[in-house]
């Protein structure tokens, strides 16, 4: 049986019990720990879960920062610096990485207090995790505020790509199952994957294949 | 081993290369099936990886059109109409729901060339897909145009959930492994999740506790 609920109902949920829900409704999405620097020097990571594929060419990628969460101190290194840096989580780190999400006060890197390494490369100015497997250097291209909540959409292209060898296969798809890559869902639910199959470019005339 | 590429390399990248890498890169991602319907009364049906959360109160979501791509439709019938449905995808129509993504001509339902059902609900002007467990009525709210590369983001309100009751946790948590939810990675490669833990709200003073 099917529960149904309506936008009344949904607006009329305790605040909490409506977060948890609207936030997991979607699916399993994206995680990442983006990793900025204020231009005084101070490393921050957090967590994020909305990360999405924007456009191959050129590479671009997006995601939600609210601004009056523990979130804000990422939107203002990158509105200062122009950079971040996107790092997978993989299963071997996935409580670490969950803790940059409390609410730390300035002046102290979640790097330090969530256990995590900062990493330096190719003179980025912004700190990738040591930790993560795959990780992205990105660079601000659009920062668009959305009018019905006063969240801000962070549009960036990929300036540099770091990826283990194995993981790239002869087509240019990443395995991120070998990279040891993770999912969630909601605010606090982590899962790993299990590959089902990969399918040929639809046709009209046939069914996929499996490859 | 790490291999790293620059902007110079991935841009060097031959097309179809470039659009695997690229769109894997960035991690699992919420994997839904967008139907809608045009005023003349053609359903339409589209697969789509790029889904994320944009905000609790009001419940507002997002997803990026590429409107130069079999995803045109969508967008038309979503500007004409104002009206969407976000269906979850389930391992036992995975192939199915690839199936959307050829480029089938106008006047052809992806519905009945993919063998999905067409189903309605409350009156809803545009089509639910009977097979998914988890579905969402959705109305546009924004509409933004990415200046870079010409994508289209479009930005909606939840208007009503139907999802299996057994599903929904006291808190508001929605079970997706329950729902028989699947994640994608790149654009061919499906996956089952398996739940590693939820963790408690991560608070400065302690590490964060399964639950």
């Amino acid at each position: 049986m099917n529960s149904e609920f309506t936008i009344h109902d949904i607006l009329n949920f305790e605040q909490r019990y409506r977060a948890a829900f609207i936030n997991s409704i979607g699916g399993f999405k994206s995680l990442v720990l983006i990793g900025t620097k204020s231009k005084e020097g101070q490393s921050n990571l957090a967590i994020f879960n909305s990360f999405f594929h924007v456009g191959a060419s050129p590479p671009l990628f997006g995601f939600i920062v609210r601004p009056d969460s523990v979130e804000r101190h990422t939107l203002s290194n990158i509105l200062e610096t122009g950079v971040m840096t996107i790092n997978h989580v993989r299963e071997d780190f996935f409580k670490e990485a969950h803790q940059t999400s409390a609410r730390y006060p300035m002046g102290i890197s979640e790097f330090k207090a969530a256990k995590l390494t900062e990493e330096y490369k190719s003179d980025y100015f912004a700190p990738f995790v040591k930790e993560s497997a795959v990780k992205i250097a990105g660079e601000l291209k659009q920062q668009i505020v959305v009018t019905e909540n006063g969240t801000t959409i962070i549009l960036a292209q990929m300036k540099f790509v770091s990826l283990p060898e194995n993981c790239l296969m002869p087509d240019g798809f990443v395995d991120l199952e070998k990279a040891g890559t993770i999912t969630c869902s909601g605010l606090d639910s982590y899962h790993k994957t299990e590959k089902l199959a990969r399918l040929s470019y639809a046709k009209i005339d046939k069914l996929p294949d499996e490859f």
